[in-house]
């Protein structure tokens, strides 16, 4: 995410995934191999048991050609079920709730799902059905573009913030993303 | 500001200066004697050699009546100059660029000086005027609300993470604000 809350530029398709001017909020991942969190932090993104994305997401990832999650189950919340067979480890799913409990009976006793893409996110908060959240905060204010925190309820969710790792060993202090995972509070 | 990006809740006004449920973001400060990062973030903030305030921030704050700043100079960002004259240390000024020059005039060789409030932060960042943001992101989600980072244009600017703080002393993982501090980059 930028600072401003950007997890895409703007005019994101199937040409500019990430939209315009968007691979700035990857570009930490780049330095994966290097010193401090970035490495860590990426790895704890691929190690889930499932993993849930909004349709719009797995589509500009095409449709999971480009998947780096190791066959496990991948949950694609859509309105509209495709009527061709999705392909591998894929199920479509409408509605956050079944998805999420299907992501978790599957997976059962081995760890976390991840959602993907702030469509999914929105769904599994508005549904309740989120219990944590990670973020990456990257350096840049992207001005315009798709925000995370978008299409939620006027309504206060209290966090717990959990865990936070910045990352001073980068040599470039553009490159230094913030790493916060919150956990959300149940009221 | 609230991890979703606003800095006062909705409906700000004379009665309601963080706007509805907007105190939720200053809960912080009631820990400030307590260890931890939330004290010496919270004295910094107050060390500055001049502020700057946007007209609504300063209305709101009872036009100096609730200062807290030892008397330092106060520019305040307006667009239409009261005709009374301003109490105390307080000026009037239009216009972010010679609001800051005045600023770094007067307080010259004397440290920073600091912005208050959405308006003056965004006018001066439009003005590329702002050298560095201090954000302090509490764990909650308000869903509504003024935001920090609004009517700016349309562009990407580049920051540089220079300290990221967090409060892993603070008991309750609630009230864990990330004291986060980025310079802007001159392109």
């Amino acid at each position: 995410m930028s600072l401003d809350g950007f997890v895409a530029g703007p005019d994101d398709g199937a040409d500019a995934p990430m939209g315009v001017g968007g691979f700035r909020l990857v570009d930490w991942l780049d330095l994966r191999h290097e010193p401090g969190a970035h490495g860590p932090v990426y790895a704890e993104s691929l190690a889930t048991r499932a993993v849930i994305a909004g349709r719009r997401t797995y589509e500009l990832a095409g449709r999971g050609q480009r998947d780096h999650h190791d066959g496990v189950p991948v949950f694609v919340l859509t309105h509209d079920v495709p009527e061709d067979p999705p392909p591998g480890s894929v199920r479509y799913v409408t509605g956050a709730r079944g998805c999420a409990r299907q992501a978790r009976e599957r997976g059962r006793g081995r760890g976390r799902d991840g959602a993907r893409g702030a469509g999914a996110a929105q769904a599994l908060l508005r549904a309740g059905e989120l219990d944590e959240l990670e973020l990456h905060v990257v350096p840049v204010l992207l001005g315009h573009g798709r925000r995370l925190f978008d299409h939620l309820p006027a309504e206060t969710v209290e966090l717990e913030l959990v865990r936070c790792l910045s990352t001073p060993e980068v040599a470039d202090p553009a490159q230094r993303a913030a790493h916060l995972r919150y956990r959300v509070r149940r009221t």
